[in-house]
């Protein structure tokens, strides 16, 4: 492999221009959770990735400014959980690298699922104010997933910078995306 | 913004081509870490991005698979240390998304720093067996950068799931290309 890498693209699967409405405003909690868990969803029943669904909007307003699915297989990079997918699109269609921008308001990132490792830590650099969590750790390791190096003062140390973390939001309806994957015998990648 | 979001690219700067020999084998530890420093120092002369750098090796023969250099404010994307991008361009030229996939050589990662909680999580997802970093994580909060939620028991949790992780390696090189961002004035972005 001689030569310089081709330029790597992210892109989201086609059923998203379908599924997601970006016009539409989420202004409650609940239902901006069930939008991660239909983005979830739809990528076990469209078979393009992990039952793991995420979405950012403005947290006064409600708009949607990013959504993101596991793509770790559909893009061979194990970088892309759902949140981390979620990230880039947010910050590719603001052009900005932090959420936290000043000028800009403020921004809550909703998962399907408690976030791993390496999504917890990209929380802190993503500019998000508050994150909304699904499913359960437990859930997700009980499936054969495992969620990594977090500790209760993982997020102690997010919430002392700042960041708001609500988990077991919808939670049941979280899980039941993990249990469909299972029953379809979805592939445990990196467990 | 009503539409769906356009592919994001990543692409790594030009310079790359001129400073990465591919076909270059890289034998001993110190070489290794040398050109994730060179990178790292490259790419705060070249102002393409904050003072890290990254390398991906086959232990075994020292074949060099990826690279990587910050790219947060370049690509405005909050994900994209350095350690990200060498995962990405490993993984994407190998076309494979763990580099632990049966049949594969074992992968070495290279950091020019500790790893920050993101990238921590993400060695654990990528596949590879070993990690060296350089500069240490004090270094890194002494200019500024804030590392996140790594505890000993982060490091600990990757070693009992088989990586080995060595800190340290030709430290003060390393340490060199932080101060030279801090003297050239470089942004602590996300700091």
């Amino acid at each position: 492999m001689p030569r310089d890498p081709a330029p790597i693209e992210i892109t989201l699967p086609p059923w998203v221009a379908e599924v997601v409405d970006w016009k539409r405003r989420y202004p409650s909690d609940e239902e901006r959770m069930r939008l991660a868990i239909d983005l979830s969803r739809e990528n076990v029943l469209r078979e393009t990735g992990g039952p793991f669904g995420a979405a950012i909007f403005v947290e006064q307003t409600g708009e949607l400014v990013g959504v993101g699915m596991n793509s770790v297989q559909r893009l061979t990079n194990a970088t892309l959980h759902a949140e981390m997918v979620a990230f880039m699109v947010a910050q590719h269609r603001l052009g900005t690298f932090t959420l936290g921008a000043e000028g800009l308001p403020d921004h809550t990132l909703v998962t399907s699922c408690d976030p791993c490792a390496m999504c917890l830590g990209a929380v802190l650099w993503s500019g998000v104010r508050r994150v909304l969590c699904g499913a359960s750790r437990d859930d997700a390791t009980r499936l054969g997933f495992d969620e990594g190096p977090v500790f209760p003062e993982s997020y102690r140390y997010l919430e002392d910078r700042g960041i708001t973390i609500l988990r077991g939001v919808v939670r049941v309806e979280a899980r039941t995306v993990l249990e469909l994957y299972r029953e379809r015998g979805g592939s445990i990648y990196n467990g």
